[in-house]
């Protein structure tokens, strides 16, 4: 129970407070359940969030809308934690502080992703990644204008590479192709090639 | 009825030549409607089959197995397709005409491959797709032990890598982010460039 939202005065909280209150312990059980197990299902959430079942129905008709919940409210996590990665300067370099911090939220939440390509369309995944990827469309931009990235292939396809080249990796180390410590270098070799024209093409 | 698997001398045929009509039926009916639209629902393949939903579901109990069944069979269709194609000689143009010959079969069925990610985990996906990948694994492979390739990085992540660019884009053409016609080029330098160590990295 959130100090924030008990009652005044003596007075029934008002069922608004509550249901802001079983949302935020449903989303809170489903990320902690979901980042262990990408399998974990609804009845194994609402009894870690200490609602009902029909509570958390709800609140999340189907287990997509929830996994979708759990998702974006993940990048919105991730995206406070890269505002203090430094991504000015070289942007080589950038790239790789951008991937090495990218990297620990994603394998920290390894299982969510999982769950999430398990219960939604890829077009559906990327959208909730618009915030975070913005970031990264500026930061190759920038690249491509300073020269040190390559300039014949579109912005938002190598926006959509940069999502799609960490995220395979992170299906890599969980079907133990790869470890997770081996990934944010692998990911920011593979990504900065496929940024650069190779020498004999220029 | 296909000929070949009428009843001889007036005796029924026999339940298991049923059986195989059946899934064979279904299962052209279901790639063709998943290829046309990848929201196509159980009823609407049985009705397409010409059976009836109880035989559907005894054939495939849920919709997932009969996706994977379409994807593995797509797959056999692009494995024999991709046998056309020459890998021979220079690593880097093999690796042009393998995207060019690949994109055809993907581009074809990327409403296909469009239900099998909204219905299957991308682990499942990429072991479907083990046959076509051991071609790009055997040609990446002498791309590498000839210096075309790079060989820092290692040789199933560059595999991977092969298919979830392929793939990236074709949900990129789907989302109309990308033109059908486009996506070769894009798909062949982006790969080319991953495969190759940039020039101020050596």
């Amino acid at each position: 129970m959130a100090a924030a939202a008990e009652p005044t005065e003596g007075r029934p909280a008002p069922r608004r407070a509550d249901a802001r209150r079983n949302v935020a312990a449903i989303l809170n059980a489903a990320t902690e359940c979901l980042a262990k197990n990408p399998d974990t299902n609804m009845a194994e959430i609402a009894a870690a969030a200490g609602v009902g079942r029909m509570t958390l129905y709800g609140h999340f008709p189907t287990r997509a809308e929830l996994v979708d919940a759990v998702m974006t409210r993940t990048v919105a996590h991730a995206q406070q934690a890269l505002d203090a990665v430094d991504i000015s300067g070289d942007p080589r370099q950038a790239v790789a502080r951008l991937v090495a911090g990218s990297w620990q939220i994603v394998d920290q939440f390894r299982n969510v992703l999982a769950a999430a390509e398990r219960e939604l369309p890829p077009d559906r995944i990327r959208a909730a990644h618009d915030p975070v990827l913005d970031r990264v469309f500026a930061l190759i931009e920038r690249g491509q204008q300073s020269g040190a990235f390559r300039a014949d292939l579109p912005l938002p396809w190598l926006t959509t590479l940069a999502l799609t080249v960490m995220h395979a990796a992170a299906t890599e180390v969980s079907a133990g192709r790869m470890t997770a410590d081996q990934a944010p270098s692998i990911v920011t070799s593979t990504l900065l090639a496929a940024l650069t024209a190779p020498a004999d093409y220029a």
